[in-house]
């Protein structure tokens, strides 16, 4: 009888452990400074719920778990409805509420290389403010982790779901009368997300399933295709769209707010940018950095300002980021962005036999108390097969404690790596080893 | 359309999360120096491998994932089934593998006061070790983790299964050879478990439906029961048992190595302890502190010798301990062990009105590469609105940004609480509130 991990799912041992909560802990610090607090969620809700306004791709991805009496119940796919769902039910929250989320969510995928069935993802998001100004900050906030991490080159790539909106507009009313076809802007939307994975060949493909005539087709597609600097790229969406398009005012109070936030040069308007959730209304964002190998985005938002009263709320504007993790920790261990250690354990405090295992215990509680990370001989080895397990973890110092050690007060402190040893009190051990 | 969290599932906001966090950053960083490393598994498993060794309470508790194909899959219930797991996956992993892990698990049950469908648990085991020192240095920790918490006048209750064991044997030798009962020692253990709950007369009563006869049943609840110092219930498990019985000796080990980690006078040993879960082997425990309310107990665990190996790894000696995370802060909420801030945004930038909203954002993006948590308006709001806000949400400070300010460099701080403003350059401001 042996068992795995199930499909899409895997361990993580200490090593990538450290990486990780250095990740972590990198971008909470920086969610915390721009004045975002945490709730927590459970894992699952309701079904109904989950499906309400996810998108048919995602609410296939659903798991679902089995109840007998009460109603269905699923694993949160994102941390955003289940955010909608909270201030539907805590309407007393003042606003703006800036909260941010780090946890799992689960989808029931295919797992490919580099997508896994759970996976972590990090969210800021802003609810009850309208202004540009705080799609910015998210933004802003999600490249400050990013360069923390060590990310270079960063690049945001923008746009706006009502920008989109209106070129589908636009190419509607130019279709033939006699054209007979009726289609939904987010069945468009859906087939322009693919872009970056299938070109713009498979994306006029997908147009064309949804019955686009071909010169309207070409028109949506030379629209959404229009390369350039943030505002040469406007510009061409006010001749489409009019200077006091909705979509085409944002994007410009974005850009100016980008200034403030110092992160205007990143910008880089592309009409092509759709995302796949339904839930968008408005600015929809990406963020990618130069790496070594190509991959995709490593956060993505948007504003959803129908999403928590569509749940049961009030009517709340909101709009969020959020970083995906495996992503972010995969690149780093490639590209070697962060050193991790094998352990966090300072120093194995090894007896050199049996006579002195009490006083080894106390002088480990000792320096535990002092907040140094150590580890004790608990399989009655030799000081030499001790020394050998210290080292396979990978624990940089080790300490000997003998009868006469303990009797002259003085202890030999070994340099695991450098193999070399110093004689010192304990109280010198532990300013030492407190400073390394 | 409204939906709320599902049944035995609940939301944490903001102040409770602040509280949550302050528990188990203080129980990571004692793990941590005890030379502990962490793991990360998958929220859910194999429904094969979580029923394997649970017991028939805890599989009715699992939560069951629908799949379409694949095997059917379960929620984890604890953190001690997966890490068994984990290592008959992991063989080449030196030994002992301390490991610690904080997450939440689930279980399908009627939700009651302090039971919820998922909580986190905080635990720490060793395996490879069958030193009494593994236990006894979990326990040390748990207790240091507590006390660190600021629970006081803390007892933990000690037994072994193999006492238990022994004591069964005692009374199914003395059964009559007429009365025909068959029973296995768990079914008496999940009996005796109750003790708490139900008091000796309900044992009695469990005792009973299982067939023990009424003389038998009384030696049992009286070696059970047994009242008094470690040493003096000690002796009475000698007189029973033997001095050379296993478990006697492993509790006289323990009660050794319990001087050595500065708990021997906490310690209790308590014939009537049974746990609750059937992978137990050896010893086991529970920690409980004195609080208002009575409540059970704050952490519990033992030693589980063979379910590394019967989830097809190596025989792997293990033992652990669980921190109950949400029973330790609902205490802690309710014994005001900790006082919560309602956020952690240190200071409110306001400014006075649109002209210096530029200046403003570039205030907070300097003070948050310092560090310090900080929000501005983004709702358009005058002076006295953005200071109301900020009031309503806890923040303590408050930087008031205006032209003047801007030109003679010298912003006011204002003092939330005490209402008090002071002027300051930035730079002031900044060592002000990084030290504050």
């Amino acid at each position: 009888m042996k068992f795995q991990t199930t499909k899409g799912t895997r361990d993580f041992l200490p090593d990538e452990m450290i990486t990780r909560e250095h990740v972590l802990q990198t971008i909470k610090n920086i969610f915390e400074s721009y004045g975002f607090d945490t709730i927590e969620t459970p894992a699952f809700e309701d079904l109904e719920l989950l499906t309400a306004k996810s998108g048919e791709d995602v609410a296939k991805q659903i798991f679902r778990i089995e109840t007998e009496k009460e109603r269905k119940l699923g694993l949160r796919f994102d941390l955003t409805v289940p955010l909608a769902r909270f201030l539907a039910n805590n309407p007393q929250i003042p606003k703006p509420f800036k909260r941010y989320a780090i946890a799992p969510v689960w989808r029931y995928e295919e797992p490919q290389a580099g997508r896994m069935r759970q996976f972590y993802q990090a969210d800021i998001d802003i609810c009850g403010s309208e202004s540009m100004e705080a799609d910015v900050e998210c933004i802003a906030c999600a490249v400050d982790c990013l360069k923390a991490l060590g990310f270079k080159n960063l690049k945001v790539r923008v746009n706006n779901r009502k920008v989109l909106e209106g070129f589908v507009e636009i190419i509607k009313k130019k279709i033939p009368e006699e054209v007979k076809i009726e289609f939904g802007s987010l069945e468009v939307f859906r087939a322009i997300d693919k872009i970056g994975r299938i070109g713009t060949d498979g994306v006029r493909e997908e147009l064309k399933k949804i019955g686009l005539p071909k010169k309207q087709l070409g028109d949506l597609l030379e629209m959404v295709t229009i390369k350039g600097k943030f505002k040469e790229v406007l510009e061409n969406g006010k001749k489409l769209l009019g200077n006091f398009a909705e979509g085409i005012m944002e994007l410009e109070q974005m850009y100016e707010f980008s200034k403030s936030y110092s992160i205007s040069d990143l910008l880089v308007l592309d009409f092509s940018l759709a995302r796949g959730l339904d839930y968008y209304t408005g600015s929809i964002f990406e963020i990618e950095a130069e790496t070594k190998k190509r991959v995709g985005s490593l956060a993505g938002g948007g504003r959803y300002d129908n999403l928590i009263e569509l749940l049961g709320g009030r009517a709340t504007p909101a709009t969020g980021i959020s970083l995906g993790i495996e992503r972010i920790v995969e690149i780093m261990r490639e590209g070697k962005l962060f050193e991790s250690q094998k352990t966090k354990v300072k120093v194995f405090v090894a007896n050199v036999d049996e006579r002195v295992k009490s006083e080894t215990i106390k002088i480990a509680q000792r320096l535990r108390k002092e907040g140094i990370a150590c580890q004790t001989d608990m399989m009655n080895r030799s000081l030499t097969k001790q020394l050998e397990f210290a080292d396979s973890l990978g624990i940089p110092y080790a300490i000997i404690i003998g009868p006469k050690e303990l009797k002259e007060k003085k202890f030999k402190l070994r340099d695991m790596n450098k193999k070399i040893e110093k004689e010192l009190t304990l109280e010198q051990m532990i300013s030492m080893l407190k400073g390394s």
